[in-house]
């Protein structure tokens, strides 16, 4: 059971996205070489962002991706199942069905005992993303920390 | 984010063993029967629960696997992490040390702020699975299924 490595690009990305000043976008290209990353392959989960209605990019020389919404309005959740899809891990096939020992089909109406419990396992790890905002994650960072993201994001120089 | 589809197997299989008798046991040439599964495919992930003390292996010509404890002392998360391991999905290849933006290193002593966010919602779901037994999903079964299990089960003609 695994999560893309492009999910902690995009939570990364997007909480740097949070620091910058109202108005302001970072290029994909920018935040590229903030972090060491393929530019082409981050500018695809950026944009699959903007998809989810997370982040809106801008044109122009000093576009680029912004947050589409204050971060507090932005959760974890939403930023991992936008890269991810929001389908469980636990994938039922109904093996309660086939075999010597399938079930009657009038005791199969309701979800499987097993798969409702699984369900309830991710539900729970779906909450807790829910819970958190980008705003949360910032209340955790260093107070200074904002003010340098800008700056170091501002001192790099990208393409022609 | 998926989990192996032998993760169902595994979660049918102990809560079919959770239906027996005691002393009696199940080879996996009749689970594989009775749930119409590759027998070395499901056997491979029996043993896989023996490694990790949830089943007992026995041998003689009525030997199979059984629990290897009560049914309310096997968790779905035992079984679960017995097939897929106990990592989280989320892994946290340090890019905030990486790339223009690199934090100095003092302020990466401490886990990263989203990293320790997506433990916690791993631990959510792992608490959510640590908190249901086998017996807990035998309580959700109609109270004659498990006499109609070891009815079918014994039934199972298998091998020479």
């Amino acid at each position: 059971m695994k999560l893309p490595s492009s999910t902690e690009w995009v939570l990364h990305a997007a909480t740097t996205l949070a620091q910058l000043e109202p108005g302001e976008s970072a290029s994909a290209a920018r935040l590229a070489v903030y972090y060491d990353l393929p530019a082409p392959y981050l500018a695809k989960q950026l944009q699959a962002l903007v998809r989810a209605g997370l982040l809106t990019a801008t044109t122009g020389p000093r576009g680029g991706f912004r947050l589409a919404r204050r971060p507090a309005e932005v959760t974890l959740l939403e930023l991992v199942e936008a890269v991810d899809g929001a389908s469980s891990p636990y994938e039922c096939r109904e093996i309660r069905q086939q075999g010597a020992g399938a079930l009657p089909a009038a005791e199969c109406r309701d979800t499987c005992v097993l798969a409702a419990k699984m369900a309830d396992a991710h539900s729970a790890w779906r909450q807790s993303l829910e819970r958190t905002t980008l705003a949360d994650v910032l209340t955790e960072i260093p107070a200074a920390a904002p003010a340098r993201t800008r700056a170091k994001l501002a001192a790099i120089r990208t393409g022609p």
